[in-house]
């Protein structure tokens, strides 16, 4: 399983990610669900992933690549150009494997977020679906989530808003969505991969991986729990009847 | 869909559900879902339903019956006991009714929560499986839930304290956990079914339907929100790095 998100205000972006993968095909434990492609002072991408490990790993592979060529990412003209060049790699990966994967059973399963800045435009934030179209982060909607999403929602629907929500403040909605999770799903696990983004900076300097004792996430989780408690308290008593 | 909690904690019980069903084979857009069982002064029981309606109908109808003629709940020598009587007429309409639904490929769905007393013996909550079997709430684990439990979880996980939690305050957990999932899940709707238990009543005083304007709700969701942003600017911020 896997828990990843991605948050877009005014202020810039949080993009985050847990670090477990379940044993079966991939027989693999922990693995980095967050990737970069990184043109220092012109264009910033980061890319969180879900889904079959062999198909993400894919598709970054080819991702990296063509970056690496100064295609691709590397010369996208604008960012949904860049979120339909993510989408095309889903699609040729799927013209890959999908055939031989559904043969035996297994759906074809790869969800990313894509999110990041290219110079001359504001900061962007897409989810590319499985069939490789992209969605767009809105004014309303202002953040995506892929994977096991429902118990970090109700943080993010309460309290993230988008001409109001610092960078700093995402980054605690973030951590404190992705700390829910894992509390009561033992298959999304630390460490969290985090990485905060202000508008215009074309680079990568406020990133972290997270351990499940980092003192800014048990501090960030014990300071949230005792506050909730109070707050609980000293709201209105609801009558009944 | 449906989404009901238990909490229990040493101050009582709070049972809540939502109203909404899915059109569909019950064609049915709005139902009550808690169930009460009242001897007065004697024993309280109160049962939330998930699953097929028509399944759980069946199952509140013969225990509605059975508790008429003073058998069944009105007669079980302890809480134990009760739980297992409702697991029977799960049973007893598994029977009925299982083979023709699985022929035509529709599971045999129905999930119970069942809060109360019997004079004698402390209040208790449990969780009735499909299969009949029943699960008790425990000091570590003071709340158990049925239907789209996981966006209404972090709250209860994060907050609710066997030892602590008064019911004023395990109301407030309550109404909370079921309108985050409201707001998240369109299949689950108001009014809200609430009831608050305090040990040794014997009779259900404290019992409310709130409707999706109802004020005790909308000012605890309004009051709940702006403390939420009040408290994550006020928590330590997180270095990246």
């Amino acid at each position: 399983m896997t828990y990843c998100l991605g948050i877009k205000t005014e202020a810039g972006l949080v993009l985050a990610s847990d670090s477990r993968t379940n044993a079966g095909i991939d027989q693999v434990d922990t693995c980095r669900k967050l990737h970069t492609f990184v043109t220092p002072g012109e264009r910033v991408f980061v890319i969180l992933s879900s889904g079959s490990l062999s198909i993400t790993q894919s598709v970054i592979t080819l991702l990296d690549e063509e970056f690496a060529r100064g295609q691709g990412l590397a010369s996208a003209v604008n960012f949904y150009a860049a979120a339909r060049c993510v989408g095309g790699h889903v699609r040729k990966v799927a013209e890959l494997d999908r055939t031989a994967l559904e043969r035996d059973g297994i759906g074809f399963n790869i969800n990313l977020i894509v999110g990041g800045q290219i110079r001359g435009e504001e900061h962007h934030l897409y989810l590319i679906y499985p069939q490789g179209n992209p969605l767009r982060a809105t004014v309303e909607s202002p953040f995506l989530q892929i994977g096991e999403s429902k118990y970090g929602r109700p943080i993010l629907d309460r309290g993230v808003r988008h001409h109001e929500t610092t960078l700093e403040e995402a980054t605690k909605y973030a951590l404190l969505s992705i700390d829910s999770t894992m509390r009561s799903n033992m298959a999304v696990g630390p460490p969290i991969d985090i990485v905060a983004y202000a508008p215009d900076e074309f680079d990568l300097r406020r990133r972290a991986r997270l351990t499940a004792s980092d003192p800014r996430l048990t501090e960030l989780r014990s300071h949230w729990e005792s506050e909730l408690r109070r707050v609980i308290q000293s709201l209105p008593s609801v009558k009944l009847p």
